[in-house]
């Protein structure tokens, strides 16, 4: 974690905000290590600048979702600005319901609010069921929840935990137009000592690459070559240049790990710019694949070893 | 283009709709091709239905924008359910007003709406100019200019073309919290004769790979082997499997060019699955870089030519 | 065969001779399509130049052996001049005997003699075996023999068959420093029908690489790519500069079999300079090693289907 | 140097005997590190025993020549038992003589003598000049010229420096079939201090590379990831196994450079067996090739510190 090991103070987090939204439901799967005050903010920057400075520990933000893809702003907000690193990730499963006053039946919502992206999400099955209804914009899902439950609006799409904080009935489940989504939050904090390797680990960094061809080549070959799999690559326009692209890329491993540590170190020769983004417990359902032999840590302090031997020019 | 050569009807296009929005705009921008008649569709994925269905000739849909990343619903909008290629782009300077009755003044504005993806990119100026008003969605950013037009709301954000449609005034301009955003947008349409080889061209390709380390690698190195430069690659999750990624190639190069047919034809040996998109001008501002001597059509004839007089056992 | 086809005329072979060298052996391992003519020649060039000249159909010459090496003369006698190609090989056990006239002891030799190479392969034995001879050159090692049988010499180090052609005693046998030796032939001829693929097949190529970094990974890349093992991978200087070297190589497989022509013509568009020097079937104890789905035969003429039917813009 | 670097003992060479070879003249080329005792061996395996046992301090040795390749002794001799290294390369320019005692003419020869490899590269013009006399074997070049002088034999194809040392008058000059012939000529030692980088270096090493397709390919993608070009790569084959190559590799650079040893360390990790056979200064006419920022030392320190910041969870 973050925080200082001999600390005892508890920790500080801020998530997306109002209290009752799917940012906190993923704060609630952080589990022991949760232990501490969580604070709603209003936006994934003000919650990253929050964390850089100081007035949290770590933030929870969203980093890609199985349907709308991957969360611009938590993207840039990670690269741009005081390094931050990814300590711990989490997969909730996305559900929406249409919570209401209860009592309040189908035929008397006039007004649904939510979420841009959760209207986004449900907008076919919003406009099947309440064709007439005006749709309203709320800075939250549970911002809405909130305002149905003032009296506000008439319904809210919005999560599960929103509708029993708000004590909203929910008329509907499952409002996805693509249901099983699946939402992956990653928890933000300030450079520290790295959560330890488990053995499942995975690393995330990003790179400019420069403009010439083979050149993201030569980078994932610097991976390749070292036996380390690729979970997620990622382009990213750079404001600055046209054709000149920053690539968004997790791994496999921790950057403690030999193989990992030197495809790293290759990274920062090759390209322009690399920011580490951090190593931290996988917690998707993939299992580790297993390390080759000669990409393990033995294989690598052999092979120094080896090579100091003959640097120093005593029989190998 | 996609209507039949020798047909003279006029090309049916589809846009997100109503009229007044970005996507109409950028219909403008397609020039002498875009003879025909536009109407506009209410999602992407409708809009791509219409084309599949027949009662378009192609659709007008967002790719990608520099600030919010790519467009899921066009990436798997394209990808799923019959073929279609892309055979334009068209990036468009994504610029948005604040549109309001005339007469209306910052302080008499208690609604703005506008389309999810409008409210979020000028998520920060619409709070600062207007604290206390609310946020609709509306459907499109056009449909909330129509609806101020009406009376029903006070503000819109949308693009100048939607407030100079609805004959409103621009209170503020260049609303957007990231100035100089830009879309891209590309025409799709059901497979017919490709747009020919212009010189500079981009050729689009979606991808499953296998999930086994180096297998990007390979892949990438069919590309590179024949010095073929990437434009953009974006990796997609499948939802049948977890670690099975998709991933969406733009490449240098039009598929009537040796190099980049063979490129193509390597992947369909090397990928699970592959679906071409289309190769059609480029229209971004970058240069198509000159093609190695090694790599250029005239080599790729020369030595089919040498190979055929060595299979057939002629002095090479 | 290189002779026409419907030519029942008998095959003309050029060997390194005179007659009872291993050549000659070698020849007699050819079996079957060997019926015809062998006839001595004095060299290496001398029997590849016979067969450009078309005195013969063919030269059955030494290509490597695995104390010795390459043979040189062969490498580049194929190499330069007009094109020939290998369409047989042959791997030939090497053991040497000491030959003497029937009566002769080791305390009564003098003089021994032999083909340089079989002196080099088996000085320690000779100069165990005969500290005080006097070590001759002769043209072959069949020379030395037919020599010693008429008195002028009084030992050979020859091949058993050379032996017993002169009616001589073999004094020791496996004379060899290093026994176990073995020489791969190849017969070269001038360009015709090629060999018919059998599956288990080798081809020959000699490419010059540019003087760059990675040059040779970029033409080693052409093969795995394709899933193509190299069997052998030698590098020649070239004369005409430094730095600029030249490659021969034999992989599997059979220029007919799409993967090794597609590779071939890559290297075409890749190097200066590609000779083809034959493909042929395998004589080695090495069972070809399946060829991965994605690279067989019909993985590349489905992706050629595919690739005609995307470019001709129907449904693929 | 491989001696001791306190020591002033003069240093005790070996060199392929007996005086008056072209390894003399090479050894006389070794300049102000030669100053010591060149004592002249039977052969490469007896002058790199006498180094392994200790009775020299460095053997030189040739490596390779522009005409005949490799020489295998050396190759298998330096691989064979207990580890030496290469610390010098000398490339000698081969021109051979036709050796006489003052008087003699061309049709007074009767027997002609060398060694096996002199003979073999002037074999075309001695037949041509010689076509009535024997050619006879001996243990060496200068070891022809000697018997020759003392009345054995006729005549000797030799260097001129043992034609003058044994006061012999060269009756032809350059009498190789093919001139401007070179021998490269290595010096090897145990292992010890390596010679010092001085910018244009080689580094020489042996490895066992598995039978599988891309292997070499995996192997050759470690130096190319780091910029490391290939100056020679020839494959052996193994005794043990058919189808397992044994690849000689001369790269540039010095195993003392970060790119050099990472990419050794890197071989060490992937091949079954690495052997290290030294880092020297480069003696051929090629200048080194500047070294790209990205693969240079610097590159590679900034690259570690940045890792252990990284690792020390340290804003990088």
């Amino acid at each position: 974690m973050p925080s200082d090991a001999s600390s005892t103070a508890p920790t500080r987090f801020a998530f997306l905000g109002p209290e009752g939204t799917f940012a906190e439901a993923a704060l609630g799967m952080l589990g022991a290590s949760a232990q501490g005050s969580g604070r709603p903010e209003s936006s994934v920057a003000a919650a990253l600048a929050g964390v850089r400075a100081g007035e949290y520990d770590a933030a929870l933000v969203p980093m890609e979702n199985s349907v709308e893809g991957s969360v611009p702003a938590t993207m840039d907000g990670l690269v741009s600005g005081d390094p931050l690193v990814i300590t711990r990730e989490v997969f909730l499963d996305v559900a929406f319901v249409l919570a209401v006053r209860p009592g309040t039946t189908a035929a008397g919502i006039r007004t649904v609010a939510s979420h841009p992206h959760a209207l986004a999400q449900c907008r076919g099955r919003i406009a099947a069921l309440l064709p007439d209804a005006d749709v309203v914009v709320a800075a939250s899902t549970a911002d809405a929840a909130r305002r149905v439950a003032a009296g506000e609006w008439d319904a809210a799409v919005c999560a599960p935990i929103a509708a029993s904080r708000y004590r909203l009935d929910a008329l509907d489940t499952d409002l996805a137009d693509h249901p099983g989504a699946v939402t992956r939050f990653v928890l933000a904090a300030r450079p520290g000592p790295l959560p330890s390797p488990t053995g499942a680990d995975k690393t995330t960094v990003t790179v400019v690459v420069p403009d010439r061809t083979g050149a993201l080549l030569d980078l994932l070959a610097e991976f390749a070559v070292r036996g380390i799999s690729l979970t997620r690559i990622e382009s990213r326009p750079t404001r600055e240049r046209l054709g000149v692209y920053s690539f968004s890329i997790d791994c496999e491993g921790h950057v403690a790990d030999r193989r990992v540590g030197d495809a790293l170190a290759a990274l920062h020769r090759l390209c322009a710019e690399v920011r580490f983004l951090g190593s931290y417990p996988r917690a998707d359902a993939q299992p580790a694949k297993p390390v080759p032999e000669r990409a393990g840590d033995a294989a690598f302090t052999e092979a120094e070893a080896w090579l100091a031997r003959i640097r120093e020019g005593s029989a190998a």
